[in-house]
């Protein structure tokens, strides 16, 4: 996503965008610093009431004994699997082949703790019961992404999850959440954050995705686990004298969002119906079931981006950034649903999507 | 050092303290945040103006071709010592006793990365030609600490440091300098940042101390070195969406306070020889070279507290926040001279020195 893409240009021109929560700026941080007195003293290397506050209370709302910060979700679950395999004594863990560890982390767990990872599941289905019932190695750790990003966001339904995590139980294999988009599935779910998280040994989550924060991460789970996190944590170099800029913006955006994940569920539920009303465009999932959907185009990236450029411009209405190829004659972009969404005047938005049709049959009809 | 110490306490209340910049509160961030157009889009995993900027002015006060922004040095100096233990094939490097890796980071060299630690030297002096001569052990790195913090901030003279840069040259070791006190020891050695760093192949330097930032560090060296780090940076899971609150702040407070570490120094030099006029102390060095000394009292830690305590309450300074136990006749501190120093009255100075002094005179020859 270069900074001088023509159609991350027109998209930023336009009047209403419609995914996230508005620019990533550093108003996100001026803002949440300005509400606080200057008085208040700095974290100190994890301690002081600044940082425990917040982990309490994310404990609290995450219904486990004990929670701690971390800069990043990277250094959290890395440090998750690494407890739970010197626990258990098996330096093995099994994850979905699309996870953030195995796909975005330059192999962290691999070359830092010398993990292997079992990969469960096709790439392009969630992870089911017969998966984990086939795993064939003994493991220490089973991680399960909630929703799994990669592929548009979806999720197991809750009584395949009931049944993994007591499968998991029985075996004395330890159970970790990526909770990366967990506050954002809660209202497909119609489960509380606690609900779905007793399912787990560990926990992380994200205060960057639906939170909209500056960047950050809570690792939570019982007071034992904790405490050995802090021990890695101080290893990789993220004990840092001062975390409190992220904590500070995490908390505040929290307490502005936490309320709002209903309203873009619901958001990328219509969103996505809109975008199948318009020829050669599909999402995954067909259904959103958290904030986020993939959508897809059966065109060349070009022809989009030459067609989405054209949109924006006629009408003000921004829908994506970008868009990567997928083989030649296809294309696709993610769509997270935030704040923006929700301040989009619908006859504005429902007009964008009819001259976006236009064009696409148009062009694919030609 | 508790919250509710009574010596830090009737520290806080008196009316100048000499050592530090100020409070470490939120105010620091917000005062760097305060001139700053919130406009200005944040960083994005490594990429984007506000890093990349700050990255090339600091390689270039540096004199290195490149430098990378990491959250903190204890993660920037693993990945240094583990680029050159790859490289040059043997999983040892060698370091001072009281090195930062050795002693305040659980481990994290062995533990995370698997590289032995050959220590120099008795740990309360400097390393020596001599000492890295008589390496018996092949290593891929030799680590220098400028100055060594924990014997008061000390350093070998310039020629020594000459010699032993050379040597590695030749040895085909790799010289890595942990420059987190660097800046402050620029007008002891008279030099510039880039004439010491010429001599070493990887520079960590730290915008937290005498610079007085929220956090941070820069690692520096030649463009492969630099671009490995940011694998490995991701690997530890440094590589936030956005690190703007360090970068910001260290920029500002860098171009606050670069100038005046000759300042600091003169102030570190005059503040250890009033305090070697004070009965039954003593300073490490005698003669300060860089921002900073230890201070050591020949009585028990309480009595040392109590007196401390009267002369705050009395001359309204306040010396340090806190002392340590150096066996059971003897304490001591860290004294770290910054902006605080230069605001505060010699007169009112001198006075607390000489109350100081005969309150010791009291006890000690009581």
């Amino acid at each position: 996503m270069s900074e001088k893409s023509p159609l991350l240009e027109a998209f930023k021109r336009t009047d209403h965008q419609l995914p996230g929560h508005g620019n990533r700026n550093i108003q996100v941080l001026k803002e949440a610093m300005n509400r606080m007195d200057g008085q208040l003293e700095s974290d100190v290397y994890g301690n002081g009431r600044i940082i425990e506050d917040f982990q309490e209370k994310i404990a609290g709302y995450l219904g486990k004994e004990s929670a701690v910060f971390f800069p990043s979700g990277t250094m959290a679950q890395q440090i998750a699997l690494r407890i739970w395999c010197d626990q258990n004594g098996i330096k093995k863990v099994a994850y979905h082949p699309l996870c953030h560890l195995e796909i975005h982390e330059e192999d962290g767990l691999k070359e830092l703790h010398g993990i292997e990872s079992i990969l469960l599941a096709d790439k392009n289905r969630v992870i089911t019961m017969d998966d984990v019932r086939n795993i064939k190695e003994e493991i220490s750790c089973l991680l399960l992404e909630l929703p799994q990003r990669e592929i548009g966001g979806q999720l197991p339904d809750y009584e395949t999850l009931q049944a993994i995590s007591d499968y998991c139980r029985n075996k004395g294999v330890k159970l970790h959440l990526d909770g990366a988009r967990l506050f954002e599935i809660l209202p497909y779910y119609q489960k509380t954050a606690a609900e779905v998280c007793a399912l787990f040994d560990s926990v992380y989550v994200s205060f960057y995705k639906g939170i909209g924060g500056v960047a950050g991460a809570i690792l939570a789970g019982d007071k034992g686990f904790t405490e050995r996190s802090k021990v890695w944590k101080r290893r990789h170099g993220g004990d840092l004298i001062s975390l409190y800029p992220y904590i500070v913006s995490a908390d505040y955006y929290f307490d502005q969002r936490i309320g709002k994940m209903g309203d873009y569920h619901e958001g990328a539920k219509e969103l996505a119906a809109l975008y199948q009303d318009c020829e050669g465009v599909r999402t995954v999932p067909v259904n959103p079931v958290s904030n986020m959907f993939h959508l897809y185009f059966d065109a060349p990236k070009e022809e989009v981006e030459a067609i989405l450029i054209q949109t924006y411009d006629e009408t003000g209405i921004g829908l994506t950034g970008y868009v990567k190829e997928n083989g030649e004659k296809s294309c696709f972009c993610e769509v997270s649903i935030g704040d923006n969404y929700l301040h989009v005047p619908k006859s504005e938005l429902e007009n964008a999507l009819q001259v976006l049709n236009q064009k696409l049959k148009e062009k694919i009809l030609a």
